[in-house]
Formats: structure tokens, sequence, C-alpha cells
């Protein structure tokens, strides 16, 4: 047996060790009772040192060096290769007594901040997330060394491979320049639309997010959509699992919830079956899959012609007759809202590119030791009365503490999120240019024509290149701001 | 470090992996999209086959010979290291290859037998069956080896510990020589009950089984209640999940199933939190948890005090009056009914170890090559004859392929079942020798007292000795007929 293929057959392994890992994930967040936490909680910390065991295994590191030299390999056997590779650099860059004092750490911090945020008492988690920075520093540290990169770069690495803070900076500094003049443009035009008074019962919201599945091709025999605490995507290809979560007095957040998880679903239904369960199966980091779910939920749900064609859907599922307030113009009124506010996750999508350069230039502070965890609600106040006007003093809560991910020790995840949006509109634009019939169809409920441009131009492209060589590839260009400017022009000033 | 703290450290990895595996198993029995199947399987292969490497470790072997010397063991600890050297001895007897061609084959005769119970078709299964026969021979003859025993004494321990044809066979015999004339006498004396006439809501029976598992004891902080095809109880001790399936046209078959299942759940939330993870901390083999759940569904919920006290619930969750349909009497004489049938599984309590005594000796003679597989739907259909009046030739669907148990390769575990409603008769009776307030509180509606005495008697016991020995300790006796046959007596001939 080739290296090559020993390699697969020890990667296959860790890959349905990986999947079954997927599955407790996906039943800890949506059924797991409160009595079983703690053994929970070992027992995955088992298999996650076990996977880590297997990752990191030497032999590994001298099958590689075997199989480089193998001359007999396909494309997709070589680019599968440097993911293996990839793996086995990050899984032996972190020794294992880091990784379970950040675990602890990270735990520990995340438990902390439940109680902070609730009581918004900053005091009471600045401790807790101050171990997390030093730890995430020394984390940061040893990816670096290994992969020869910058601190940062190393955990911009680990979320989107390649992925670098010099891709990143220049982008984000044309979008910190041009959204707050469109913002204001946008908010002195824009008329408040017509209330949607509840209670919409969780059933017919329910039915309604299944609707919507449908229309966009989520796969319900390779696939399940649950309740949570906060929407996700879970899972794996062949059993992919979403969640959203229901509130009775409102259901579009519900709806485009579940609108961003099915794009999340489709990436994920759609990876290559030939390469199940090795990493060049997989699918690529945190911004292209954001920018899957962002596709599917601002550039098509969001859309005037989706809106339309969902209107007498939505008005069904909730027995309403065609009214001002139930016209598809209200209701994509709704859908394209605009509005500055305090919380990321809330934000629409012209201001939630603030929210986020917000976040990546502190975090970069922070690691760098050039901020002081004990001056974050200081520094948070100031850049959100820079840029939207708005101060978090003493409101913490709704502050530096409204995100989970730096107590997590999620540093360097942030950037995904806009760079997920760029995508996007870059993506879209493509597809729309090489199938005209997309949009049109769109508006007829029928989602087939992009689906097929989407498999084939990334789904099932799995890992087989990187995101900035994938874009290149499909787009002609790599990452950058046009589309999206255009998308919101379009949207918001036409 | 010790030897005994090495191999507990072993131990508990593996136990905290198949608790993960635990959770997965539920997933796949009352979640998983078709589509998954194929993943999930490997992927469960990949687990089991870790598990397997991780249990049948040559280092286990070296520590547990240092093991057994060392003289600081407690009482506790000393059981643990017998339990750690069963698990062990399991593990290396089967070569790697047998264990794989049994799974091969039983996986394929399940899913063939699906189709030709469906299809009432036995030369469509037969074949598969045979190879699983063959199968099961060498894997129980690779057991014996290993452990000293006989064929199918071998197949007995892997259910429950120590168990052995020698203990069967005299209480089967008698059971076989008592149940029909038993069976007449109750028949000929036996009123038809009053029909109830549904349909009974799904939702109105899942809020009944509820109220009966608060009333029972159930832990809602450490498990759940969800549906399946086939009701079950799976989960961890600190993460305990039953099911149930609903039938519109009546509920007393869920409610009972949700009984039963409830038995088992007491049993596994009441293990000693002391040894989580550890094999000592485990549940006793199969005889003794069906003994649990057969303890409150026979004993306990199917008695007049408990359906005396359900009787005025039952009625307000499907919104009826007190009428000669909905007494007390007659719901009793539902939950009490005997008949003679084909299905083992909707058997009452003295018609069902007939059912058993059948399959524990053709199963036996199907081992020793005494019976051919080909043979097996006369050799049934004769038997039934002879045992209940019932011939089931030309309906082998409700005859030899009723069960799935041979098709999945699980000899030897019938008898488990008779021994559980018999040790449920044992050990009800030396709980209310003890307590003589347990009857009456239950038919108040208050389990307290029962529930302490498990617990302290049995539950909080773990693997600490084995059936017999525990038998012993409690009611004074190994395990016999005499308080199942009282049992019967009392609740059906007077």
């Amino acid at each position: 047996m080739s290296a090559y293929i020993q390699l697969e057959d020890k990667f296959r392994d860790i890959g349905r060790l990986q999947d079954i890992e997927a599955v407790a994930s996906w039943d800890e967040a949506c059924l797991m009772p409160r009595g079983g936490a703690r053994g929970r909680g070992e027992s995955m910390a088992a298999l996650a040192g076990l996977i880590h065991e297997k990752c990191s295994d030497p032999e590994i590191g001298e099958l590689l060096n075997r199989a480089r030299g193998q001359r007999d390999l396909s494309d997709w056997q070589l680019a599968n290769l440097m993911n293996i590779e990839r793996a086995w650099t990050e899984a032996i860059a972190l020794p294992g007594e880091l990784v379970r004092a950040y675990t602890h750490a990270t735990v520990h911090a995340e438990q902390v901040w439940r109680e902070a945020r609730a009581a918004n008492d900053w005091q009471m988690v600045a401790p807790a997330l101050d171990t997390v920075v030093n730890l995430a520093r020394q984390r940061a540290d040893a990816l670096a060394a290994q992969m020869g990169l910058s601190r940062y770069d190393a955990l911009l690495d680990s979320y989107e491979a390649d992925l670098r803070v010099d891709h990143i900076q220049p982008l984000f500094s044309e979008l910190k320049a041009y959204l707050p003049g469109l913002l204001d443009r946008v908010l002195g035009a824009q008329a408040e639309p017509l209330p949607l008074v509840g209670p919409f019962p969780v059933e017919q919201q329910r039915a309604l997010c299944e609707d919507a599945m449908h229309v966009l091709g989520f796969d319900f025999e390779r696939g399940r959509f649950d309740v949570s605490h906060h929407p996700f995507c879970g899972g794996v290809p062949d059993d992919t699992r979403i969640t959203t979560r229901y509130d009775e007095r409102s259901f579009l957040e519900s709806l485009m919830a579940i609108c961003h998880e099915t794009g999340h679903a489709l990436y994920q239904q759609g990876l290559p079956v030939a390469w199940r369960n090795q990493p060049v199966g997989e699918s690529l980091g945190a911004a292209v899959h954001e920018s899957q779910s962002l596709l599917m939920e601002l550039q098509v749900c969001r859309s005037r012609e989706f809106i339309e064609f969902m209107a007498p859907k939505i008005r069904t599922h909730f027995a309403q007759a065609v009214s001002p307030q139930w016209s598809s113009d209200n209701l994509y009124a709704h859908a394209t809202r605009v509005a500055r506010g305090y919380i990321r996750v809330d934000a629409d999508e012209i201001t939630y590119p603030l929210h986020v350069i917000l976040r990546f230039e502190m975090e970069q502070l922070l690691l760098n030791g050039e901020l002081a965890v004990k001056d974050l609600p200081d520094a948070w106040d100031s850049s959100m009365k820079h840029t939207l006007g708005l101060s978090t003093a003493g409101n913490d809560a709704d502050g530096c503490m409204q995100d989970v991910h730096w107590f997590a020790g999620l540093f360097g995840y942030f950037p995904t999120y806009t760079l997920g949006a760029v995508g996007a509109a870059q993506w879209f634009a493509a597809a729309q240019a090489e199938c005209p019939e997309i949009k049109p169809e769109i508006a007829l409920g029928n989602l087939e024509p992009l689906l097929t441009w989407l498999r084939r131009s990334i789904h099932d492209q799995g890992r087989k290149q990187s995101m900035q060589a994938l874009l290149t590839q499909v787009t002609g260009e790599t990452l950058n701001t046009r589309a999206f400017k255009a998308h919101l022009e379009s949207r918001y000033l036409s």
C-alpha cells in the first residue's frame, strides 16, 4: 500500500470519529438535559483527545515524507495530501498541556460570561478573560512558530487556510471609509415599514421555515430541522442539521435565520461524495462557509424577488389577507430595514461590517498587548461612539460582553463574517453573469439554476484549493468589495 | 501510580467513549434521517473498533497481572478489577476478522429480515440466517475457549456474568410444567373486559406517559422521553433516554411500555455516582436490567393498587367521566388480560415465559447443529402447537421470523427476559417483606419507599457482585420461581 493510501486510511478513520463528534455536539446543543452536561463534557474531551492523538501520530509525519515523493497522484489526491499535511502540522503545533489549559480557561470564562453578561457586571468576568487572552497569545505563538506565520495570521489560518491580515486590512479599510457615508444616505431616505403584529404561533413559523427550506433545496432525506438556543448548522454532509429559535412576537427572524442556516446546509450537503471523510472533501473555512450562508440569506432571501415569491406563502401560514401590512413591499421593507444598533447579531448588512471591523482591530490590540483587558470597556465605548455614534458606557452587556467569541477563545474568527458577506456578493455576481436566468428563476421560486451553479463551482470543489484560489478561478478576481458595494447600492439606494 | 489506578484511568477513558457511543446509538434509533445511515454505520464501526482496540490493549494484561497482587484495594476496587479483567478477557477472545465478519453478516441478515418478514417469505432470509448461525458458533467457540466454558454458557455469560445453563434449565423446566395448567385455569375464569374505544390522540397519550414517569420517579433533569420505532431505554446514567411509540387506537400499550422503560431508566439513573465510567459502576447484565423494568411494569404498574391510583388521571387525560368502561376495575382487567397468542412481545406474563422457553430450547439446538436453519419453520410450528395450541404453518412472519434477535446475532439473549420476570417477583417480595409500607404507598401514588429500597439494595450496587450473589445477599436465595408463582396465583386466581 502506498504511503498516500495509508494516509487516506488513517484520515478516513479520523473523519469518521469527527462525524460522531459532530452528532454528539449537535445533541449537546439541542437535546441534552442539564444533568448530562458534566459527563458529556468529559466524554467529548476524551473523544477530542483521541482524535488529536490520531492526527498528531508521528507515523503520519513519516508517511507524509514518503507520499510527497509519489509521482502517481491525481490533482485531488495531491490536494488531499496538502490538507492532510496541514491538519498534521496544526495538530503537532500545540503541546497537549496548552490545549488542556486553553480548554479549561475558555470553558470557565464562558460560564462566568453567561452570568456576568446577564448581570451587566464586567468586573466579574474580566479576570477570566485576561487568563484566556494570555493563553491565546501562547497558543497563537505556538501555531505561528510551527507554520512560520505572524501571531494573528496563524489564528486566521486556522479558520480559513491561507487567509492573512494583508488580505483583510485593505478590504476593511475600504469598507470603514465607505459604509458610514452610505449608512447616512440610506437612513435619510428610509421609510419606517408598517408594523407586523403577532402573535405568530411557533407551529406556523415552523411550517413556514420548512416551506422555505424546501424552496431553497434542503435535502430532508439527508438532514433535519430542529430548535436550539442559537440557530446553527451542524451534523455531517449526509446528515446535516440546522436549527432556529422562535419568538411568537415576530416571524422574520426565525425565517431569515433558517434561510441563513440553509445556505450553510446546502454547502455541507453538496460536498463531494467521492471524498467523504477525507480532508479534501471537507468544506473550506469559516469565511467560505459564511459566504454560502450569506449568499442564501442576503443575496437571495432578502431580495425583492424572493420576498415577492414568498409573500403569498407567508400570508397563508399566518392566515392573513392581502393588505398594506402584508404586502410584499412592506415585507421587503422589514427584510431590508437598516438601523444603527449596539448588537452585532441584530445588525443589518450595512452596519454589520462596522461591528466586525471594530472587533478585528480590537482583538489584534489585545493579542499584541497594546490593549489591556481591563481597558476593553472604555476602548469599546469609544470605538462605538466613533463608528456608530452609540455609547456603551455602563452598558457592557451590550458592549464588549455581547459576544461569546473571546470568552470562548475564538480570536481571529470575527473577520470571517464580513469576508463572508463580501464573498457572497462576489459569488452571486459571478453566478448571474454566467447564468442570467438565476435571478428571474428565483422570482418564480425556482432555485435550481443557482443551486446547480453553486454545486459545480463551489460545493463540489471541497478543499481542492484555498478560498482565494477558488474565487480567482470562479470569479476571475481575489476577494474584493466591488460586488458587495454594487449590491448595497442597488438594494438600498435605487 | 499503582497498576490498579492505571487500569482505572484506562477504563475511565473507555467508559467515556462508550458514553458517546450510547448517545450516537440513541440518535440513530430516534432521529437520524435515512440518508445518514451509511455514514453513521461506518462511523459507529470506527468508534467500536477503537473501543475494542483500547479494551484489548496488551498493556492491560500486564497491568492486571500486577494489580492482582496489590494488597491495598478496597472491596469496590477489587470488584472493579474483576470487572476489568472480564472486559479484557472478552475483548481479547475474538479475532478482529471474526468480529467484522459477524457484524457484516448480522447487519445484512437484519436488512433482509425486515423485507422477508413483511413479505412472509422465509426462503428469502434463510440463507442469511444460516450464515449468521455458522458465524455465531465460531464466535461462541472463541469466547468459550477463552473463558473455559461451554458454547452456550459463553454466550449467556456475555449477557449476564456467571449465568449458566445449569441455572436456567431447572427453572425453565419447572415453568414449562407449571404454566400451561395455570393458563387453562386463568382462561377458564377470565371475563372479557369492556372495550376502550379511541381514538386516543398522541399528545394526550404523551402527557399521560409523562405523568406516569413523574409518579415512578424518573429524573427529567438527567434524562429525556422521546418517540422511536420500538420502545427502548438508552443513553447514560446522567442522561438516560427512554422512548415509546403511539397507536391512536389504544393507549395502554404506550403507557405500559413507558412503565417498563422507566424501570430500566431508574436502574440506570440510580447507578453509583462514585463509580461513573468504571466497569464496576455499570449495571449488571440483561437479566437484572430486565428484572428492574419488569418489576416496575408487572409488579407495580399492572397491579390493582397502581391502576386504581392512575385511573382518575387516565380519565382526565382522555376527558372521560367515571363509567363501567373507565372504571379502575375495567382498566385493571385490560392491564392483566391473558390470551394465547403468536407474538412474544404482545404476550401476557403467563404465556410470555412459554414463548421464551421455546426460543431457549431452539437456539441451543441451532447452535449445536442438532437443528438446521432450513428446518426452523417446522420446528417452530410444532413447538407452538405443543405449547400454546397454535399453528404457525405458512405464517412464519408470526412464527420464527417474528423476532429480530437471531438475525441480529443475539443468541443467548432470550432467556434473560424470563429470568427478569422471575427475578422481578423475587426482588419485589423481598422489598415488601423488608418494608411493608411499599404496597400501601404505591396505592397512594408514592413510590418513594420502593425506590429507596431499590436504590440501596440493587441500583447503588452497580456490578459489585454477580446477579446470583446479589440475589442471595438481598433476598436470601438464588434465583427461583417461588415468588413468581405466588405472584401469578395471587393476581390471576384470587
